[in-house]
């Protein structure tokens, strides 16, 4: 299977820690293989290392201190670079994305993003063209890709799992 | 057509500002009526009616005191509640709200939510039974509602319109 990762960059301090928490978790969940983020706190990666010791993966946080570096890896070894942007093409119109046959590093940033990521990414991808939010975009960007399968994936190793329940919450300790 | 609304509850100050603002960009681009929000500053009423100059549309923003007015009202008008949550019943099993033949509010909460929702709400939902975060669930929940056709709605008297591009920013002035 093609490895999928995302890249969070354009962090500003305190005002985006959740946000970049949201993402982190956004990108696990729906099946992501990893993050790779500009700035963020060391409570990022012990949120992650929490989440996956209870609910399962191996899910990874790495911080970097040069976004242009991890596209240009990526590239070059043969990955596409997809950014997210409302700017972008119809994400349903961009067929090599929807074939899912490389692997792939999704770009998400905050409100400003440098001019040079529009000509680095293989693909400027709009999950809508009307403003929304860097967390939904992801979602909804890797909900489609993976075609709903992702919500079917199985965590290894957690310690804990959701019965779903119409009216109540019920967990079971593995 | 059925109307859509969310209503956002479990705000805590500061902290839950700016993912407040993105919930609500959420629900607007992504086909919903309106928001009704406990707590919340007055800016994202700002942001809000900025958004709806600039790209279209009239998507409202309501402050409100207490949630269970909004569910008891909403119910007893005919309308579903559904609850975001990870504990509650996959999306794909729901067949009633699948069909969207009823009125619908959405209710997102943050991390804590009062018990009495799950037992008011018609139906606790799972956009994924792993941990992510309140907009993401909205995002997806709004787009396999929808079935992909909010992307296509139409913001009435927008200003500016954004013309899909591979490569960079294209904004037509209208």
């Amino acid at each position: 299977m093609p490895r999928v990762a995302v890249l969070r960059i354009g962090y500003r301090l305190v005002r985006d820690d959740r946000i970049t928490t949201h993402i982190a978790l956004v990108a696990r969940a729906f099946g992501a293989d990893c993050i790779y983020t500009v700035g963020g706190e060391e409570d990022l990666a012990e949120t992650i290392r929490n989440v996956n010791k209870r609910w399962g993966g191996d899910f990874q946080v790495e911080f970097v201190d040069d976004w242009k570096k991890v596209v240009r890896q990526w590239k070059n070894s043969g990955g596409l670079v997809v950014h997210l942007t409302m700017y972008g093409l119809g994400m349903e119109t961009v067929e090599e994305v929807q074939r899912g046959e490389r692997n792939i590093l999704v770009v998400v940033g905050a409100e400003k993003v440098p001019r040079e990521l529009y000509s680095m990414a293989d693909y400027n991808v709009a999950v809508s063209h009307q403003p929304h939010s860097e967390v939904s975009a992801l979602a909804v960007f890797l909900d489609r890709y993976f075609k709903g399968e992702e919500l079917k994936k199985n965590f290894r190793d957690a310690k804990m799992k959701i019965t779903p329940s119409a009216k109540g919450k019920n967990v079971v300790e593995l």
